[in-house]
């Protein structure tokens, strides 16, 4: 049985959840403290402008940019509302999309009538986009002269784990700005980043104020753990695109719970800096351990790995109590009848880690 | 200052919020309770599907309609986004909505381009729907043979609380299923009927297995009162309407603090009759003593009150740090000149009711 997205462990008792990225060491105290506070002040409506909410997110951006204002974010019921607003707001009419990637863009913009081109992004560079990719925008934008153009990309991207390089990153911005395309950047593992490949990349957080063209779009769901609560936000300079996504949805979409969660994470820089670096060196592990047992592991940016194995792995894993995210759903990541199929997993503690690679490596064994 | 909303209170500071409709009761304690363990649960995504939840909430529907079934329950996170959903999935071309009514179905209509018709409902009826509703209805399958139709109904109606009579609401279902109009009841303030306004009216829940042309929504967002936690539910039996809908907005819409503060709201139905009961005390009290003091104070059925006061009313008792809903912003409550203006007040406890009395009179006294 393949689930269209991970996590769904309402299907299974007892399970041990790989198949989520939600960071492994929860939620911070402070965090759900908040929350449970805010339970008790929610006979209230939440504030529909999100304004104590938004001045401190304005803080946080400080780290990446320090031009951008309460004004440029638009805070969502979880990063997933955002690309349904984003959609229904911008009405693009044909949009181009790497794959494989998040599930949701391709769904956000199909109800939306908007139709799809799709790039298929090399396995064997990485899932990196590069020289290639850019032509592709080229060319995508000479299609379609005069038409409303959309791209989103994954940085890093889900479910490859895959980083945009800053001198690709910044080209990609600069041919979207010149051909009006508007490029929605998914940063919603972005926080997940390590020191080393923080210099890698940039977020595009520091070219919103100045161009109207670029949408940031950041989760608290994976870092600060809080899927079950919901919260994410949006980042532009385009004050007419957000006025239409805010009459797109309804007045309240941001609960008080998620408001209060949010406000408190947002100052929990410490809890990402540690986690990024814990998670960092336990992905190192599991993937020196996950290529000793014979697989094909995909380098990765974020707090997840995608790798290469048996076909039928998931299903053994379910059997020992372990759900991992079987990634056949995926465009372009597809079984090809060669008896293989791509996995995602969760890089979690290490003694998760271990318990994994010992389900994975019996599985295989007994695989043959 | 006018506000778009009830319940603003992050404008002020130590306001008692008379503008918002929230049971005075507060959170049923199970639901606090649940709301909170569910937050130490919430490193989890939510289940996109509310699978244990619909079930539960099909049980709460046999008091309505034995034939209801999960499948034809559709979850929101609050009642408020099942109006953009359907707007954006059903696709009106024109509406015809009766006025005044919830700010919302205008704003979720109008997102998805839809034409929309007002019926000025009259006051001097207590701004019942009757006959001349009725032949409006007519009228408008007439001009519009070959469109998409919709109608959105409140019964109970926020701002007046009116109720819809049952012989007149089995004529516009009827009505609308001859001339396939969706017919949208909006019963958000029904659970606080009393025993005698129950007996007056039904929901139209009765006939939704039935008529794929009628779609009920309700929250639990008043009645429990739980706006900042979010939550209120659709009821169709047009499966393809559902699916479409479903399609518009994100998989996990509804968070699992919503969730399962939901699932437990769902079983107290004593909470539910008690609170009808004593809401409708309140309510009777509250209208003699505001008539007493000159005010023309309209029937409602609802935990609210629209009445008719000096226009300068609002403003003078948030000098007293009371909040009450300025209606002058609802399509039909507009000011005219003659220096009056409608206002909407929620129906409190007993000893807050009295507040209130005392400082509207203080006001009134002021003003002249």
């Amino acid at each position: 049985m393949i689930h269209k997205h991970g996590g769904d462990i309402y299907s299974y008792h007892d399970i041990k959840d790989f198949s989520a990225n939600i960071n492994f060491r929860g939620m911070p105290s402070s965090v759900r403290e908040a929350a449970i506070e805010a339970v008790d002040e929610s006979i209230h409506y939440p504030d529909p402008e999100c304004r104590s909410l938004r001045t401190r997110l304005a803080e946080r951006e400080k780290k990446f940019c320090a031009a951008v204002l309460p004004e440029h974010i638009i805070c969502g019921n979880g990063a997933a509302e955002l690309f349904f607003a984003l959609a229904g707001a911008f009405r693009p009419e044909q949009a181009l999309l790497p794959v494989p990637s998040f599930f949701e863009y391709e769904q956000a913009l199909s109800a939306f009538g908007c139709k799809i081109t799709r790039f298929a992004v090399n396995p064997e560079e990485g899932f990196c986009l590069g020289e290639s990719f850019l032509n592709a925008v080229s060319a995508f934008a000479k299609q379609f002269p005069s038409h409303r153009l959309m791209i989103i990309l994954g940085n890093p991207n889900n479910p490859t784990g895959a980083l945009i390089e800053t001198d690709v990153l910044l080209a990609l911005i600069q041919l979207c700005g010149s051909a009006r395309i508007l490029l929605v950047l998914d940063e919603s593992f972005l926080d997940f980043l390590d020191e080393t490949d923080q210099k890698r990349t940039i977020s595009g957080a520091v070219k919103v104020p100045e161009d109207p063209n670029l949408f940031v779009i950041r989760s608290f769901t994976k870092i600060y753990a809080l899927p079950g609560i919901r919260f994410g936000y949006g980042l532009c300079s385009d004050q007419e695109l957000l006025g239409k996504m805010r009459m797109l949805v309804q007045p309240w979409n941001v609960s008080h719970v998620a408001q209060k969660a949010a406000e408190t994470a947002a100052g929990e820089a410490e809890f990402v800096r540690i986690s990024a670096e814990m998670i960092s060196e336990n992905r190192d592990e599991l993937i020196r351990a996950l290529r000793e047992i014979g697989l094909t592991v995909f380098p990765s940016a974020a707090n997840f790995l995608l790798f290469r194995g048996s076909e039928n792995l998931g299903a053994a894993c379910l059997t020992d109590g372990i759900l991992i995210r079987d990634c056949s759903n995926f465009p372009a990541l597809e079984t090809t009848g060669d008896g293989t199929a791509y996995f995602r997993v969760c890089v979690r503690s290490r003694a998760e880690n271990e318990e994994l690679v010992n389900v994975i490596r019996r599985c295989l064994e007994e695989c043959g």
